[in-house]
Order: C-alpha cells, then sequence, then structure tokens
C-alpha cells in the first residue's frame, strides 16, 4: 500500500538489528495511507514571489504597504506562518518553490534547467524525452568561443535559425528545436534509452572550445553519442550563421520521475495559470491544465467554470514576481492589491480551505528571488485563530502555524479540509 | 563510537543515489551517548488531547477559558511552546501521540492496532505474542457478511463467547482470546516463529465472505497457519452463536522492539496511568507501572509513593480528551481545572522539572483528535524564562520552546534536568 524509507544504516554490531528503529516514513507515505475524500474544495493561491522586505528598518514590506482588505479579512478567520521553501537562507527557482508548495521535497525531486525551460514553452515532454537548454555562442575562426551569448543576436535571427535546426535528423531519435527567445532555445530528443546525465558542453568561460557531451553515468552514454551527431550537424547549419555560429547545450536533463497529486493526496487538482512554466510544474505533478487565460479576471472565471470536477485548484498569479525583480515597490504593491481584489470571488465559490502563500520571496529591495520566509494564510473553520489581524509579513512572524517549510503546508491544507485519518490508533 | 543514520530510502530508481543526502544521528544515538545520572526528579504530567479550539475568531481555547491559576503560575516560572506530535497536518493516535512524548520518533515506532488493543485490556504481551483485534461479524447463509460487527452484539453475549473461543488449542501454540466491549475481542497466538506482517480478514464490506489471512512476507507465513487453524475451530465454536457466528481478525501484530527509557535516557521511569492502553504504551518503553489508581488523587498518593524508587514519573489523565471527543466544551474546560489542581501535589514533591503537554489536540469543536499543535510546559530552575503569563494555545505561540517535534520534549527534560552532557568538545 505504501512504502517506507530505510532510516538507518551501520550500527554497533548485535545492537543495531535489534533495537533500532527500522523504517519511517516521507510525507507521502503518510498521505497516501491517510488520504479520505469528501467533498471539500482547496483553493491555493500563489503570488508568485510574494514576500518581500521593508526599504529601512521599522519600514513595511510591499504586502504590509498594500490596501488588502479582503486578505486581511481572511487573516483574522484563518492562521498565518511563515514558509521556507527549501531550508533557511536558500533562495530557490520557481521550480522547488513550487515543488515545495506542491508537497513534494524539492532536494528529493529536482528539476534539470533544460526540462524547466521546455515546460517554459510549454512544450509537452514524455517520460522518454531528454529536454536540454541551448544558448547561441560566436566561435571564432579557431574554433574558441568569442562570445557565449552570440552577441544576445536577436529573435528575427535566432528564430529562424531554429527552424532551421528543428530539421536535423537522427537515426531512431526525434529531435525538437524550439526558439525561446534572443540566444535561448530548446532541444528535446525524444527516443528509448536516453540517459539524462550528461555535462553541460558550455565551458563558461570564452577563448577556449566548447566541451565535448561526457555520459555521467552508463544509461547516458546513448544520449552523448545523440548529442554529438546534433551537434556535427549543427555546426554545418549554423556555419553561416555569425553572430549565432554555434551553440551550447546545457542542463540536459529528463523529466524526474514524480507520484501524481492523485496518488499520493487522492485530489484531483486543477492549475489556473497563465504562464507556461507554471502549467508545466503543475502538469508535471499530474494536475490538469485548465484554460488559457491572459488575465487574473479570466482565471476566476475557469476556476468557477471547473469547480465541480477537481477538488484542489493551483492559481498562479505572476505579477508579483515579475515587479519585485523589477526592482519597483510601488509596482509590486500594486500588483498585490490585484491578487486581494480576486478573493472575494474565490469565497463566492464557498471553498472549504484557502491557502494565499508564494512560491518564494521576491524583495523589490533585492530585485530577485530570496531566501526570506514566506507570508502564508491558511483561511478554513477548523483552523485554530490565531488572533491576526492583517495579511503581512510581521504578522505571520507571530502566527499560528509559526515557521515551517514550504513541503508541510499540502498536509496542513488536507487535514484542514477533513482529508487525512488518523494515523495509528 | 556512534553509528550513523541514512536519512533517506527509497525514492524514485535512478534519481536517489545521484541526488539525496547521506548520514546523522537520532535523539536516541545522543542520549545514550550523553546521559548522566544524578539525583533530579522530571514529572511529566499528559493531560490526553489538551490543545484545543476557539469556538469563533477571537475567541478562547479549552485550555485558555479554564481556570487554571497552578498551571499559570507554572506558566510564569517555565518555557512554553508548541509541540507537533507527528506531522504538521498530522492527526495521531494514542499511540504515535504518547510515543512522541516519550522521545521515540512516531514514524519510525509504529504500533499495530492489535497490539494496542491487547495493552488496552492490560494483556501482558511478550516478544513472541502476535497480538490480533477481532471483530466478531455475522455470516448470512452463504457464508458472506451480513454485518460486519454483529448486530454490536451486547457483552452478556460476546463474553462467554470469547470464553469458549479461549479454549481453542493449536499445536506448539498457546492461543488467548479476550473479550474487550460488545464486538470487540482480543486474540493473542504465542508462540516461536511467529510472524506480524499479516493482512486482515475484515474485507471492510458486506456481502462477501471474510478474507483469507495472508502473508505479508516469509517470516509471517506460520502465522497464517496457525490463523487458519483458529478460524477454523472458531467457525465451529461459533456456528450456533447468531449474531456472532465468526469473527474478522485485524490489525495482526507484534509489539515492536523499542529501546527502554533506562537504556536510551537513563532514567528509572514509572508510569501511573488509570487507563491500561496508557500503562501498556509506557511498558513498551520499560516503565515501572505503579498503582492502581482510578482518580487523579489516587495517581497523586502512587507518585509520592513512588518517588524515591524512580527519577521519571509519567502521569497520564485522560478527561481531557474524552470531553473533547464528547463535543463538551464546558466539560472540557471542568476537567482542564481538575488537571491543574493536582499542580500544588506534585509541586510538593520538589520535582527538578515539570512537564505539562498533551499527546495531540482534541478540540471539542471537532470532536475528535486533531492535527493541531499542543500545548507544552517546562518549568525548572534553568529554564529560559520567556515572559509566557498563563497557560494557553496564545501564550504558548509566543513561547520560548517555539513550535518543536514531540520527539524533542525528552531531550528538553533531560537537559533541564542536569542528565545530558555536553555534545562534542
Amino acid at each position: 500500500m505504501f512504502s517506507r524509507d530505510v532510516a538507518h544504516g551501520a550500527r554497533p554490531v548485535g545492537f543495531a538489528a535489534l533495537y533500532f528503529p527500522t523504517c519511517t516514513m516521507s510525507i507521502h507515505d503518510l498521505t497516501r495511507k491517510l488520504q479520505l475524500k469528501n467533498d471539500s474544495k482547496i483553493v491555493l493561491l500563489v503570488a508568485d514571489g510574494l514576500g518581500g522586505l521593508p526599504l529601512e528598518p521599522g519600514g513595511k514590506t510591499e504586502l504590509e504597504t498594500a490596501n488588502t482588505p479582503h486578505l486581511d479579512a481572511l487573516a483574522r478567520r484563518g492562521t498565518l506562518g511563515l514558509s521556507t521553501p527549501v531550508l533557511p537562507g536558500i533562495t530557490p527557482g520557481s521550480g522547488p518553490g513550487h515543488l515545495g508548495l506542491f508537497g513534494y521535497d524539492p532536494l528529493a525531486y529536482q528539476i534539470g534547467r533544460g526540462v524547466l525551460e521546455a515546460l517554459g514553452i510549454d512544450f509537452d515532454l514524455g517520460p522518454d524525452d531528454v529536454a536540454i537548454r541551448g544558448n547561441f555562442c560566436t566561435l571564432d575562426e579557431d574554433g574558441n568561443i568569442a562570445d557565449r551569448r552570440a552577441g544576445r543576436v536577436g529573435n528575427e535571427i535566432a528564430a529562424p535559425l531554429c527552424e532551421k535546426l528543428d530539421q536535423i535528423e537522427i537515426p531512431s531519435v526525434e529531435v525538437f528545436v524550439r526558439h525561446v527567445k534572443e540566444y535561448r532555445l530548446v532541444v528535446v530528443f525524444r527516443g528509448e534509452g536516453l540517459g539524462g546525465d550528461v555535462d553541460d558542453t558550455d565551458p563558461q568561460q570564452t577563448g577556449v572550445p566548447p566541451l565535448e557531451p561526457v555520459a555521467r553515468n552508463e544509461a547516458s552514454q546513448r544520449t552523448v553519442e545523440v548529442a554529438k551527431q546534433f551537434l556535427a550537424q549543427a555546426r554545418e547549419v549554423l556555419k553561416e550563421g555569425h553572430p549565432a555560429n554555434f551553440l551550447t547545450l546545457r542542463g540536459i536533463a529528463k523529466r524526474p520521475p514524480i507520484p501524481t497529486f492523485e496518488e499520493v493526496y487522492g485530489t484531483r487538482a486543477a492549475a489556473i495559470a497563465v504562464y507556461p512554466m507554471y502549467r508545466g510544474l503543475a502538469k508535471l505533478v499530474g494536475m490538469d491544465i485548465i484554460g488559457p487565460s491572459t488575465t487574473l479576471d479570466d482565471q476566476m472565471d475557469w476556476l468557477a467554470r471547473s469547480w465541480n470536477e477537481h477538488d484542489f485548484f493551483f492559481v498562479h498569479f505572476k505579477y508579483t514576481d515579475s515587479t519585485g525583480e523589477d526592482g519597483n515597490f510601488a509596482a509590486k504593491v500594486k500588483r498585490t492589491e490585484e491578487a486581494d481584489a480576486c478573493i472575494p470571488k474565490i469565497l463566492a465559490l464557498d471553498p472549504t480551505v484557502v491557502i494565499v502563500t508564494g512560491d518564494h520571496s521576491t524583495p523589490s529591495k533585492m530585485r530577485s528571488h530570496s531566501w526570506h520566509p514566506v507570508p502564508t494564510l491558511i483561511s478554513a473553520e477548523m483552523c485554530r485563530y490565531d488572533g491576526s489581524e492583517a495579511f503581512g509579513e510581521s504578522q505571520c512572524r507571530a502566527g499560528g502555524l509559526g515557521q515551517f517549510e514550504a513541503k508541510y503546508l499540502m498536509p496542513m491544507a488536507l487535514a484542514h479540509a477533513g482529508r487525512l485519518e488518523k494515523f495509528g490508533a
């Protein structure tokens, strides 16, 4: 019914076997075993990069500055806390950030750069696909790299080159090449027996030639052969393409095997996201992708329309992150208020549990993702109300959820929805 | 010198080896190594199901509503916190709840239903015993289950049937059958070579026959043979017993091998509990059972009488849980006040460390155990006083112990008692 993790190793002889705890269980072992079905509905609203920083001591964060009457009302009838996406001090990318929120230990389930890049352009990756992030580069006459990004070549040049590369044929392997933006592209090899553990060919410096692909294990040897054939043909295709007269391969990876939401939580999950990367991450864990939508209003419409067919809803809001990345405090405040404005539409559907959080912090002061723990709100009938007055970092710090690893958010969501039975008698 | 725990286990194939971390020590590896003897006395008062919920936002929990002058005084000279029995969102049964308080990782030491049921009737389980929870059921003429609980048959019928079943003889195995209540009974097979990993025979539905017992491993094959012989004889014994004309076997399990308190902590521990299940759990970890007692006053008498022979005292108070399970907020408040009233008797003995906590929360709002973290109080001379004014969930949320996994309570108890030496030089 459920697997067990062996929790120990070598021990004092004669003692170990008898006394020491043999097994322990992962979160998913527990949720697999304890999951219950009922009619509850759980909404997880992820305001990307929600956490912020005050600009100076005594100041307010973006979330605390924003006028968020609906989130504040939710906070008063819920429980707050701060979630740590990976570990204290560790700044997550979008992949680990979301996997943590979805309850998958981001240290156990790692997603290669190539896979994320493919998800980010809505490429439908299969289990036999090796995904690669490609960078156009400029080679000099000696074959050494003169520019690792091909002078950030424009889309109007790079896109047609990708179409040419997409024509490359390799026996018994399907090859896909898709342009992403400027010098960035995605390469996918589809075929049996292709491992995903191959080193980058980008030497991370100029004045030297690109590296040859090297397998990190036997299972990836065939991928190396395919990559070499691809690179040989690409060199021909691109030879007149200066500054984009070659490419490097990075983040070569396969889609990791991840158990589905249905299996580990017993929920039929829907993902409602404007941007492909977040749809892709949701698809990795087996959520149904609902849409398309281009605005939060669209997303709210889809939420209502998919309400009866699902019981878990992941709604992704991008702009709290992008404004943070822009270093625009005022714009992040405004985007936070936009997220606040959608709360009544969610509540009109009468969800059992509403969670509002982010996949990480993106303080506009830093213009980047950060390690700071993320404000989190759970509102449900069975909350231990914690006297919170508003939704913000300071209130969350004193909240009833305490500071917790993001991977525990899903068990808490299920618990508040009455979807986990008692563990042990 | 010390062993290492491999901190991971089964993972998606091909993934684990590459990515997952390595080795660490368990709590018990540490306490075994660091334990010191002295004259200190530690009292652990477990008010079962202590944690609660306010009925509405801004409201008070049962503990916060109760008038608890003695607990509040302890809180002022102690340190408070909230303990998580298993993991966030996971609701524990009494077994995992108490093992956690006793410092045993409840995910590593799992106690089968049959074992708990046997402990609950004071059956003295040995290491060679396989314990089984039996349910009388009603079979129809075709041998299909018509009622999984035999119409909740009365004690006056069920008890004599258990006495008859207790007469069953199986070569080279001792068979014990004990009535519990209504349709519930305990079956124990005692003999060498009996494994404890056998599936339930209860099909969890009516209209189908009971399942045959099936071993989950080779070591339990003999148990299956014994169970089949037992069931064949039971069918004869019960054939005229309608509605209790057969039984199903559930939670088939052996007592897990658990290191003793003496060994892992170096303490002589006493358990003072009114109800057999809690005496049984204490016995599993090697505590001496002190009693009998039927009231908290009795328990306080036994505490005083056993004071010199022991240095750790587990006192169990049941009624904060049972009133919570009844959904009776006012009664839980009253029972909490009863627990408060025993504190002066404990303090009169001049203990070094007093801990008051619960094995889990049982909010009367939910009428069941819950996942909410449990108010916890440590009072000792060496506490870092945290300014707490009273004992309650809100004060605990802001307390100096923070939110912690229950399994860390024992090392903290030992530390405050001066019973752990420095780790490393």
